[in-house]
C-alpha cells in the first residue's frame, strides 16, 4: 500500500524553478509538495548561469529571497561584444534604463532552499520512479518511491520543473507533444578560477579561432569559456592551453588585464535550442528547462525559467484567490509567445558570435556585417539591449 | 588604326549608375564618355525596382534630374509585413522621420537620359568588345568597337557601371578579386497590371505557400510578385493561377481589395546575394551591380548603386577640384563597409519573408518569432525602418 498525501500543487523538481514557484505560492497561502530525484547538495553543486535580468531579481524580491542577492550581486550597466579584436560596448542602462545583476544560479538556489526550509516546505529528495498521472482527470496525482516507500501525492495541479531530462515533459502523450530543436556543432569549455575578472563587464568575443566569453561570479572569481569541438576530451585542455586560447580570442587589448591561475572547475557543455509545445497538458504545467533549452549565449536559460514561473504563479494564484481560470487556460499560449522570442534572441546572438564550420564565406561576412551594423547603429544596439535585460513578461 | 578620344572619366554602362555618375561629374565640370553594349531603348525597357530611398532622391536632385520624380513619385510613409495573415505596419516616418518614394527605375533612367542628351553627353551605344586596359599604368584606356570602327578612350579613370554581367569586374585580375555569393533556392514571379494597387502601401507577405509582394508603379499600375520555383515555366503561370496564389498569400484581409486584370509583363527572376572585393583596382572603380547584387526584398539594388555613385562622384570631384586623393584611395573600403550592411539587411529580410525548403521546423519558428518580436518591439521595428529608408552614406 502506498502512503497518500494531499496538496494543492505538486512540484516536480527543486531547482530554481521549482523552488521559486513553491515560495511564490507559499507566500499566497497555496500549499505545495516538492519532489526531486536528487538531493539539495547535488542541486546546489550544479554550476550554471550567473546573469539575472531585472525581472528575475523582481521575482526573487517577490519571493522574499533577495536579501543576499542585493548585498552580494554585482549590478552590470553593460557588456562588450568583440569581433576579431574590434570592440563594441552595449550600454544597457543608457539604452534601456535597465541593468542586469551578476549572481550565480547556485547562490540563488541556496537562498531559495534556505527560505523554503525555514518556512517548513515539505521536500522529498532522492525520489525515484517519479510519475505524474491522471493528468486529464479530476484527480491528478504524482506517484514516486522514497526511502523504499511508495508515495502518492494527490493534488489539483502538477508543476513540471524537472529540467530537460525530467519525467514531466514525457508525461505528455506523444501525439500531443511537438518538439523543436537545433543542436549546435560545437560546445563550450568553461572554467572557474579564483582570480579577478579580466574586465568589470562581460566580454563576448567572436574570433577566427572561435567564440570566447569572459564572465565572472564575483569581484575575485572569474568564469571563462571558449568554443570547442564537441569531440574534445577535457584532458586535452590543460590550463595553459585554455589561457592561451582565451587570450588570443579576446584580443590583445582585452587580454592585457587577464589574470590566469589554476582552474577549479572545468567542463564541456553542448549548445542546444529546444522547445516543447504545449506547455500545459490537463493538470500538468511545464516550466523552465523541462519545456525549453536555450544556448547559453546571452544567459537566458535561468531568466526564461523565472519568467515562466512568474506567469505560472500568477495563473495559480488567480485560480485559488479568485476562481479565475483565464490565466491557467492561456498559460501555454502566453508563455510560449515569450519563450519563442527569447529562443530567437539566444539563437541569433549564438549565430552572430560563434564560428560555424559550415558557414560559407558569404555567411562569415554576414556575421561581420551584423557586428558592424550593431557598432554603428544605436537602434540596433538598443534592440539587442532590450532582449539582454529581458523582454516584458507578456 | 583605332580612333582615339580623350576624356577625364570613361564610364562603362549607361544604366542608372553610369548616367547618374556622368551627370554629377558634368555638373562639376568633369568630362566623361559613356559606353554601353546596348542602346537607350533596351536600357529603358528593363523593368526593375521602384522604391527610392531619400538619399537616392537627393542624388537625383543634386543631378538636377528630379523634377518629374517630384511631380509623379509617390511618397510612402510606411509599409506592411504580413505573416500567415497577421499584419504589422512599419511606420517609416514615425520611426525614422524619413519616407521612401515609389518611382520606377525605368522612369529615373529616362529622366537622366533626357538630361544627359540635352547637356550634350557623348554616348557610344551598341559598343562591342569593350575592354578596360592598362588599369595600373599612368595611361588607362578603354578599347571597344563601334559601328565597325575601333575606338580607344584615353582617360584618367574608368567607372565600371556595367552591371553583374559586365566586363568591368572581370578586368580585375583573378588573384586580386574575391567574390562572395548566396544563391536562393527560389525565384520571384513578377507581373505588371494596369489596375490600382491592392493597398496604398507595399505589403511583404510570408505565407506557408511562399512569399508575396504587393507593390506598385503608380496609383493605377500595380506590380505584384510571388515566390516560385526556379524550375517553373512561365507558361505554367496563367494570370488566373497568379491571382489566386497572390490572394491566398496576402491573406483574406489584404486581398479583399485586390483588383485583378490581364498582366502585361510577366517574368521569373532569380534571387542572389553577391559582393566583389575590392571595388577599386588601379584606375578602375566598380559601382552598382557590377560589384554587388542584393535579393530584391527591401528594394535595395538601385539605392545601393546610387549610394556608390554619390561616394564615387565625391571622390572624383575632390580629386579634380582640390587634388585631394584621400577619397579615391579609400573608395573601396568606404563603399564596401556600407555595401555589406545593406547586403546584410537584404539577406535578413529575404530570410525572414520567404519559405525555404531546407528550413527545419525550428527555423520556421525562428521566422515566426522574428515577426512576433518585430510586431511587439518599437525598437526592432525602428531598426528595420532605418535600413529600409537607407543607412547613412558613411
Amino acid at each position: 500500500m502506498a502512503r497518500t498525501l494531499k496538496t494543492q500543487v505538486c512540484i516536480i523538481g527543486s531547482g530554481p524553478s521549482g523552488l521559486l514557484l513553491s515560495q511564490l505560492l507559499a507566500n499566497a497561502g497555496i500549499d505545495t509538495v516538492v519532489i526531486d530525484r536528487k538531493d539539495r547538495a547535488h542541486i546546489e553543486g550544479r554550476i550554471r548561469a550567473g546573469v539575472l535580468e531585472q525581472g528575475t531579481v523582481t521575482a526573487l524580491e517577490e519571493a522574499g529571497a533577495a536579501d543576499r542577492l542585493h548585498r552580494e550581486g554585482l549590478p552590470h550597466d553593460g557588456f562588450e561584444l568583440a569581433f576579431d579584436g574590434d570592440r563594441h560596448r552595449i550600454d544597457l542602462k543608457a539604452l534601456t534604463g535597465k541593468t542586469v545583476t551578476v549572481y550565480g544560479q547556485t547562490e540563488m538556489t541556496k537562498d531559495l532552499f534556505d527560505k523554503r526550509h525555514a518556512d517548513g516546505q515539505i521536500f522529498f529528495f532522492d525520489a525515484s520512479d517519479v510519475s505524474p498521472r491522471d493528468l486529464t482527470t479530476a484527480k491528478p496525482r504524482v506517484a514516486f518511491t522514497h526511502g523504499g516507500e511508495s508515495i502518492i501525492v494527490e493534488c489539483d495541479y502538477i508543476a513540471g520543473c524537472d529540467g530537460f531530462h525530467g519525467v514531466s515533459r514525457r508525461a505528455i502523450p506523444a501525439d500531443v507533444l511537438r518538439t523543436f530543436e537545433r543542436v549546435y556543432p560545437f560546445g563550450w569549455l568553461g572554467i572557474l578560477v579564483e582570480r579577478p575578472p579580466v574586465s568589470h563587464e562581460l566580454i563576448y568575443a567572436n574570433h577566427a579561432r572561435g567564440f570566447a566569453l569572459a564572465s565572472m561570479r564575483s569581484a575575485t572569481r572569474s568564469r571563462y569559456y571558449v568554443q570547442c569541438d564537441l569531440k574534445d576530451d577535457i584532458a586535452d585542455w590543460s590550463d595553459d592551453r585554455f589561457w592561451e586560447e582565451l587570450a588570443t580570442r579576446l584580443g590583445a587589448d582585452a587580454a592585457a588585464n587577464l589574470q590566469t591561475g589554476p582552474s577549479f572547475e572545468k567542463s564541456i557543455a553542448p549548445l542546444r535550442s529546444f522547445v516543447a509545445e504545449p506547455m500545459r497538458y490537463g493538470a500538468l504545467f511545464l516550466a523552465g528547462d523541462a519545456a525549453h533549452i536555450v544556448p547559453p549565449t546571452g544567459a537566458k536559460g535561468l531568466n526564461l525559467a523565472a519568467a515562466d514561473i512568474r506567469i505560472l504563479s500568477r495563473a495559480l494564484i488567480a485560480h485559488y484567490a479568485d476562481g479565475n481560470d483565464h490565466h491557467i487556460d492561456t498559460y501555454s499560449e502566453t508563455v510560449l509567445r515569450r519563450v519563442w522570442k527569447v529562443e530567437r534572441f539566444s539563437w541569433q546572438l549564438s549565430t552572430l558570435m560563434h564560428q560555424f564550420p559550415e558557414n560559407s564565406p558569404f555567411e562569415k561576412r554576414m556575421q561581420r556585417a551584423e557586428f558592424d551594423y550593431l557598432s554603428g547603429s544605436e537602434t540596433a544596439s538598443r534592440a539587442l539591449a532590450e532582449n539582454y535585460v529581458g523582454l516584458p513578461l507578456d
